[in-house]
């Protein structure tokens, strides 16, 4: 059996979410899909290559949602194919994806008969196996689709399209949350003044979203771009980028940690997203190439 | 009889101390000369021509400081000539230097005998007089030289050197303070909590000025422009030139309004500023080369 799940943006609030601010995200139109096959031992295809279960290394999330679905119910082998729409380590959510993706079909394939809620909570500890560290919103997402505010999980709908601009360098997540960490720190006071700053972006973007005002989304695409470069998580070549985009008569954000990774952009971009309201499903197709020529 | 007086750079909390937080602002080593000689009529000799009394031109300030002087000492005329080391309108103080300059020329010259107080006076009511509006900070900062710790006027001392790029686009005060209101009556809430993290900036930066510590100093100076940047007093070509000294391995701020003018740098610039703790003098020498060939 076929399931998928979306990727996700983070919209406004990176960073600030991990110190009790608002932030801002939703599924995205990008979705991994993942096909599960009964077998009589653990194989894992995909662009990464093909290997047995594999804790450490490409295939982490896959093996560990193995794992953890096992754990419920006993399975002898499985065959799990995997094709993405997600750009990896871009702050897109490809982990997310893959893992309750994979999860999804398990479930399916093995007539598991998990819901939502279940495939959430599997997924989730999937994060904290791989990652030792996480918040539980990239699974989340990736599990219900759909836009929201957190902490308060509350929802929102909005048909803002963005393109999304790969600035080609690796985003490393751990690395950029560990130097906000050392800013604040060093400098409390300032460091909590600023992310009150970007709570505040995050509460009105999530207005703007809702009213699709994309004037008022580029001007807080701006403030947001900036404030995350004041806790140091942009880079000059992300700045040049930015500017180059302004010149161009609209704004530009890192979406996710930043460093690297991918920026989202009220203007043209290297591809288009749109806002999601689909999380994980069961895909009636059996033809790998028919999510790439759906209209997602 | 020649008097001079500093121009002056806002090293941290420009915008900010607009409405009530701390800003970090020094006298700097160039100075503005102005020669004062009893005359029969009123002249005004600058770099920007020769005219008479000239209240809406390039001598406004000239013309509104002899205006103020003549209230307390009438006089039947002075020819005024002005030689300044502070490029205009980049947000060094040329204005309150050629200001202050002219009232202590006119003090020495017509022997009025006013003290520093009241020259920063009758500055101060210089600056309304052309501006309408004006904090008084930079006829403060002139007239008494040093640095200072605003609004509270705690003076500091620090022997830090700035680079000074000068981005050769115009800078209008009044343009820019006028667009950072429009966006605090937009986003009160947003704005509000971006002039509290510039305002911790300018605290840490008065600390790391005295401590002469050069590498917080350029944290503060990338952290304070990103907030510059994100209440929009930044361009993009400013944010070009920013990313090119950040490759560098420096850092560099807007000083004074933004959307052009004068960038400080820790780093090289187009040339060097010091601090200084010198405010108006008079001067004994006749030769006008003299200034510029002696280390001020």
């Amino acid at each position: 059996m076929i399931a998928s799940s979306p990727g996700k943006a983070i919209i406004f609030g990176e960073h600030a979410v991990v110190y009790g601010r608002h932030a801002v995200v939703s599924a995205i139109n990008l979705r991994c899909y993942v096909k599960a096959e009964k077998s009589n031992d653990f194989r894992i295809i995909s662009h990464f290559g093909k290997t047995g279960l594999d804790f450490r290394g490409e295939h982490a999330y896959i093996s560990y949602a193995i794992k953890r679905f096992s754990e419920s119910f006993s399975i002898r082998g499985v065959r799990i194919e995997v094709r993405s729409q997600i750009p990896p380590a871009s702050g897109l959510g490809s982990s997310a994806a893959v893992t309750v993706a994979t999860l999804g079909a398990l479930n399916a394939e093995f007539e598991a008969g998990m819901d939502r809620e279940e495939i959430f909570e599997l997924a989730r500890k999937v994060e904290l196996d791989v990652q030792g560290i996480g918040s539980g919103t990239d699974p989340f997402v990736s599990t219900y689709g759909g836009g929201w505010i957190i902490p308060e999980k509350r929802k929102f709908s909005s048909n803002v399209e963005f393109g999304v601009i790969n600035t080609g360098i690796e985003s490393i997540t751990s690395e950029m949350v560990r130097k906000v960490r050392e800013l604040k720190e060093k400098y409390p006071e300032l460091v909590e003044r600023i992310m009150d700053s970007i709570d505040q972006v995050a509460l009105e973007g999530a207005r703007a979203l809702e009213n699709g005002d994309v004037t008022k989304l580029s001007l807080l695409f701006k403030i947001n771009q900036s404030l995350l470069r004041a806790i140091g998580v942009s880079t000059p070549e992300i700045d040049r980028i930015v500017a180059d985009v302004e010149l161009s008569g609209h704004s530009a954000k890192i979406t996710g940690a930043g460093g690297g990774g991918c920026l989202l952009t009220t203007g043209e971009g290297d591809f288009r997203i749109k806002l999601s309201a689909e999380g994980v499903r069961v895909e009636d197709f059996e033809d790998w190439r028919e999510p790439y020529n759906r209209q997602v």
